[in-house]
């Protein structure tokens, strides 16, 4: 049954993922002579850059989620629709989705990646990924799930096991993570639970690469090490996880450690739709792409952001899958699709590298630009005001002013709530399934 | 097996329930010479007066949740422990929980209460209650997946139903939950819905009783109503409801409604642990205690809050069950407990009624004072300042009045989520059940 969405003599673009890459794309193009639907499985933009400071309580996830109605209001030649893809149907210039068929005259996929374990089950069973506003509320609520239950316990082990925390994985999420973690562990946790010791809290971040913020200058990585470690993280680089039971992590080189939390962000993968023809299908499971971001040989079928895998002069390999490729192509594209509608020439793509940084904790931070690298108070001044930004919706933006400014002031987040769902979500949830 | 729960020479007080009454006490005990062990399913204190803001996409859930490890920090003769509570023991002063047994030199029970449905189990079923922070998130969803369901039906019966929402009980959770979904029809769901047409949505509040707030004064129920029908909002008075089966609602004079979405505001009824002499129980499934809150013949046993009913000779039918009531009790009893302490006599309770007030939308509430009645503007200014200085901890009174403030100016909420729990947390559900 086709999902309704008049008819009207617009050309209808049909994009799959409000992300980065596909909102941008549809705030582009709404204002010309497209009709355009825009599907995803939430009602709202996730910010993932943002996401670790979800999960360690710093800011509310709806701090860094941004409702796609409110984006769209009052705009009529843009139709939302909550589902998810189930099949692209190029034969038919249609789509699949739970909540029926959908026809389109060009096609955008915009699905972007999600964590990649690398078949490895034990990791993909115990460990804990970050992808997703949900997931990072998971992460919040077993955290503090776990310290409540070591203050309750008797064994040392057990109690030890429980509050350590192993992360998997140093890029910008992994280094971020073990900052704010440490800084929780320095300056929030002691006061919250002052029964017990944290000097006995491990945090370790394991690396299979010899530099941490690989796709950054090795500066940068040594630095992150660096800062990581005046924060008692204990960095583990070139080293490779085998298995985790849930109590245990076992390393390459036998070095075991203990931890009831393993946070994994090693690793992403394309989000593919079904239906996809598998000659397009490239390493990390993307989409291969030409440099007008078109399925070779589909001039209505288009793929930015992760998802797509696009090889240029300057990018042999395909660009790195980062926010900043995936807004120039949502750009770039809705050019394309205009100068198509006037029958001009499309422009390839062109990635222009603005730089990239990360943050260890309060005060620090690294930044790359393309001519000039530097770290500390004012890199972290940089990625802060380069986020706040970056953000959708001047009162969201308020809002995380105020908690960080709150935040560095006092030393303390006061959002640790275990927010569990009421029981009739999970209810609904079940059926659902 | 015990909680681990060091034995110290102070006097052990076990306060089960961290709601208004639970809390205060204590807040005011720890700076004494007790042990506090203060026990609750949450590892948060609830603010429940604006729950109905959770559900309306007003407010955060963090906004009107404070962490309790948060208000005690650094307290070291305050032991929070997050624990369902399965039975007390009175031979054995002791209480059973989900973490293991606890005794006390003092056992107050605070458990506080829930909804009623009456022993009508379609409306338990398909109902909507909003007792808890979870259960409000539950009713956000819930009214948000409906309205993107009726986006893409073309069944004019279904959109309608999808819309319409129908609210059993006038009391003040009614009264508002009923104002703020007046509003968000007029002026969210046009801009965020340009393809629907509001106009058919029907807001209708159902109240066995002659009049709304039952509590207030007639004056303040009249007033509410004709604020309600100012908003479009059906006021269905002196009607009791006999059955919901998820898409019809059934009235007593046979007139029947159809709706997707039915929110249960109608009753509450004291959450009684298990253990307690049947004796003591009474309507509305509560505790009786004498005007000390001791249940009578235990005098190291008490209750207060919603639980407790005693009859004084100004409430011979018991207090309201109202946060007021809750704080004054708590304080009260924190004074007994030292009273006892130190050798002196218990003060009987007197509870010090300093009035009511509820809001019905922007610039509307009506307040009862005990020599003073208003409405309008002036009684919202007044609802909001009393509300917002009642709130736990500086910076969530800082983000409500930013909310706050935002909303007013704008007309528009932007907290529009639909954040569903993870899979994993899900299955988490799924394996403590």
């Amino acid at each position: 049954m086709p999902v309704n969405i008049p008819k009207t003599d617009q050309p209808r673009v049909v994009i799959i993922g409000a992300g980065f890459a596909g909102l941008k794309l549809a705030r582009k193009l709404y204002k010309h002579n497209f009709q355009v639907a825009l599907i995803d499985r939430n009602n709202y933009h996730q910010f993932q850059p943002l996401f670790y400071q979800v999960a360690t309580s710093g800011l509310e996830p709806s701090s860094i989620s941004f409702p796609l109605r409110k984006v769209f209001q009052n705009i009529k030649n843009v139709f939302i629709r909550i589902a998810d893809v189930k099949k692209i149907m190029p034969d038919e210039k249609m789509i699949d989705t739970t909540l029926g068929t959908v026809w389109y005259d060009y096609l955008v996929i915009a699905t972007g990646a999600t964590t990649n374990f690398f078949g490895m089950e034990s990791f993909m069973k115990n460990g804990i990924p970050m992808k997703s506003v949900s997931e990072a509320l998971f992460l919040r609520n077993t955290l503090l799930e776990n310290f409540e239950r070591a203050v309750t316990r008797l064994d040392k082990e057990e109690k030890r096991r429980l509050l350590n925390v192993v992360v998997v994985g140093g890029g910008p999420t992994g280094v971020e993570v073990c900052g704010a973690l440490a800084e929780m562990r320095k300056f929030v946790l002691p006061k919250d639970y002052p029964e017990m010791d944290f000097n006995n809290m491990t945090i370790t971040l394991v690396e299979a690469n010899t530099h941490l913020l690989h796709g950054m200058s090795p500066e940068a990585g040594d630095k992150a090490v660096s800062y990581l470690k005046g924060l008692d993280v204990e960095v583990k680089l070139n080293h490779k996880v085998l298995n985790y039971d849930g109590e245990e992590v076992e390393l390459e080189d036998k070095e075991n450690f203990q931890t009831n939390t393993l946070i994994w962000a090693a690793g992403v993968k394309g989000q593919m739709p079904d239906g996809v023809d598998p000659d397009f299908v490239v390493r990390g499971n993307r989409i291969k792409v030409n440099s007008f971001h078109q399925l070779e040989g589909h001039d209505d079928i288009f793929a930015i952001g992760d998802i797509a895998y696009m090889e240029t002069e300057k990018y042999p390999q395909g660009h790195p899958q980062v926010a900043q490729v995936a807004l120039q192509q949502a750009k770039n594209l809705a050019k394309n699709l205009l100068n198509i509608q006037s029958e001009k020439a499309q422009a390839p793509f062109e990635y222009k590298d603005k730089g990239s940084m990360a943050t260890v904790g309060r005060n620090r931070a690294v930044v790359d630009l393309p001519n000039l690298r530097f770290a500390g108070f004012p890199a972290w001044m940089v990625w802060m005001f380069v986020h706040l930004m970056s953000i959708v919706g001047v009162k969201n933006r308020l809002v995380i002013f105020i908690n960080w400014l709150w935040n560095y002031m006092t030393y303390d987040q006061s959002l640790r709530l275990i927010l569990r769902p009421s029981s009739r979500s999970v209810e609904k949830q079940k059926r659902n399934e």
